[in-house]
């Protein structure tokens, strides 16, 4: 064996290689005294510490819990500055309209978005690469949709191709032109749509710039019928469909996203109790973000109705400079147990196994199992409650990814 | 000079030696492009860097923020255990009240904390003061009330004068003997009142363990009427009163407190409009505790009235096993702007001049002016607004105490 983990206090982890429904998503694998064995990058021993085999290198890990790498499936890592200034233009009265009028909001950091070289991008998504995986995060997915043009979606896409082989975290990439309709399409929303599905999508599909097709479906943004022919379009050109639903307004996005063959749904903060059923009739993965309901003081979403329903459950971040500014995965999961009532054996299935099938890549991350590949999470706690409990700064003792250790903290 | 603090990008502090109360606690003093000199620990140059004398030693600060080191001016640092566990029964259904019956709640942190030696609580000290200085902390106030027993708050403030004397924070020590009635007196809360005030208080001065007495003013614990009585005694005893109050129920605890002449009152959610006006009417700092507010799911302080009154607002974190194991003075300083609504120079004044003020000693630390202690944080950040917007990952860049780099992260 090339490397064992010894002295594992607890390990903890979900089964399987696909998502985890329903009550079986609060039923995870706990071994005290673990080790685990690790060769060529994918784990080759799981068990008892005292019947591990010899390896060439050993991490003694002292009594600490272990988990899987974290997935992080939904963030929006890839855009132009940053919104502090709003924060305090908010607390001094103005209304985000206001703000948005004034060319801020989603506009300034499409501007900011489209000013930078990939360069500066690269520089600053590095950073926060950097930060995401210092806090258990190995695998990430990441969105476009603050170019709003061909040369920007592909600038934004370009950039997260780079960066994913640069860090050490492992990137997941997702075409999401329609995120908005940018300004000068304002009177024209029709062609801006062709200009995704005609324009954009082939030429991110001939790049190979994602894997993934994601839309905001929202009352002022696209409709439930634009939504459904924007991913059919998706579909056509080999994307993958994922959905932003049912986030401010319940109009039907969860039924739409299930119709529309989604393999997540997201934020889903109003989705009704039809909509709820579809996605678990479709085997829909909810990629639920309780950051953002906190940041934005708004409503969080009905996780356990879901899990009630049967819908397999993953917790994000949606980290991205507006709606939610923070990269930590942690507070999030967190905030699932504290406010949408999820134990943490369900939030850990959430945030590694869960997330892992939000994008397609349960039979390779997301669970501790001979095969899969060697993501894993060494926590400064001593069992997996702790890590839910003790919020507010970074549990993470240190991360690795495909065998190797590549993040340690103090 | 000995050193100097160059290239900072904006440098932000409250300026005064006492509380900064009303309109006056969100006016700020900001220089950008500024220098910091250093000599002997205490602050000798504030101004233009390129007005800066020369030194022995630079710290470049490439365009950071800096600020006062941060002043936490309510923790319960030293006990034994976690209460991780409850987190889970509550998430399973159980109340607090089955937890507590069972031994649970503050009766378990108790338990632990007179089952740990000296060196245990020591030990687990240093490790979460160096966590708390990494976050930007440098002066913490700690509290013993959970011995409730003369051995065992003897032992909690021992272990708190060590931990001052060996940590690079500054601590300074509250006895709160009156934290709770403890079981073994339950049917006899005189006596442990006459032990609190004629054995414990005593002996805390003979042994120059504690500068203030805190207690625990609430419905089931003790009233306006005992917390009086009690605060006196302190005051006797030549210890500075404090008083939690309010927290749950408006009982008349912020009148309680401004009649007893306490430096500070702790929590205030509840607090009525007569108690508030009574704090501003005798300069009683109001140390509020959002980070438990939201961990507790509870009502917000009413901030904003209370800076209207005229009254000195701190925010601390309350740091605690039970009601909020969050030592990261950051996310409650997020808390701050998001959920009281106080902008970020308002925020930045509580954490730093009147944390000082609450714990008697805004003439020594709590703003960047010559003769000041030389305690600064220097952020990962370009501006004051940043820091309370990019919420979830710590932000400091380094700290320094007294003159000296005490803290640097990656």
């Amino acid at each position: 064996m090339e490397l064992i983990l010894k002295n594992i206090g607890v390990l903890a982890t979900p089964v399987g290689n696909t998502a985890a429904k329903g009550k079986s998503q609060g039923e995870i694998t706990l071994i005290e005294k673990a080790a685990v064995g690790i060769e060529a990058g994918r784990i080759a021993y799981i068990g008892l510490c005292e019947r591990a085999p010899a390896a060439d290198k050993t991490i003694d890990c002292e009594g600490r819990l272990v988990t899987p790498g974290l997935v992080d499936a939904h963030t929006h890592l890839v855009f132009g500055g940053w919104r502090q200034k709003e924060m305090a233009r908010k607390l001094a009265g103005e209304s985000y309209l206001d703000i948005l009028r004034s060319g801020g909001g989603i506009l300034d950091t499409v501007g900011k978005t489209r000013e930078a070289s990939e360069d500066e991008l690269f520089e600053k998504g590095m950073g926060l690469l950097s930060d995401m995986l210092a806090h258990g995060s190995t695998t990430i997915e990441c969105k476009s949709g603050y170019g709003l043009n061909l040369a920007d979606e592909l600038k934004q896409l370009r950039v997260a191709k780079k960066l994913g082989e640069h860090a050490q975290v492992e990137l997941v990439r997702t075409f999401m032109g329609a995120h908005a309709i940018p300004p000068e399409y304002r009177c024209d929303r029709e062609e801006y749509i062709d200009l995704v599905c005609d324009v954009m999508m082939p030429a991110v599909k001939a790049e190979g710039l994602a894997e993934f097709c994601d839309i905001f479906c929202e009352t002022a943004v696209f409709t439930t019928k634009e939504a459904s022919y924007i991913l059919g379009k998706a579909v056509e050109h080999g994307l993958i469909p994922k959905a932003h639903v049912d986030e401010i307004n319940p109009i039907g996005g969860a039924e739409m996203a299930a119709s529309a063959g989604c393999l997540s749904a997201e934020h889903l903060i109003q989705a009704s109790d039809e909509g709820i059923q579809a996605l678990a009739d479709n085997n829909v993965v909810a990629c639920l973000l309780p950051g953002t309901s906190f940041h934005l003081g708004k409503d969080y979403a009905r996780a356990r109705d879901m899990i009630l329903a049967g819908v397999a459950v993953a917790v994000c971040t949606d980290f991205n400079p507006g709606s939610n500014p923070n990269l930590n995965l942690q507070l999030p999961m967190y905030l699932a147990c504290n406010r949408y009532r999820m134990n943490p054996a369900e939030v850990l299935t959430a945030v590694t196994l869960n997330g892992a099938a939000a994008i397609g890549r349960a039979d390779q991350i997301g669970t501790l199992e001979v095969g899969k590949q060697a993501d894993l999470v060494i926590w400064n706690s001593p069992d997996l409650d702790y890590i839910f409990y003790r919020y507010g700064n970074n549990l993470v003792n240190s991360v690795v990814k495909k065998g190797k250790v590549v993040a340690q903290n103090c």
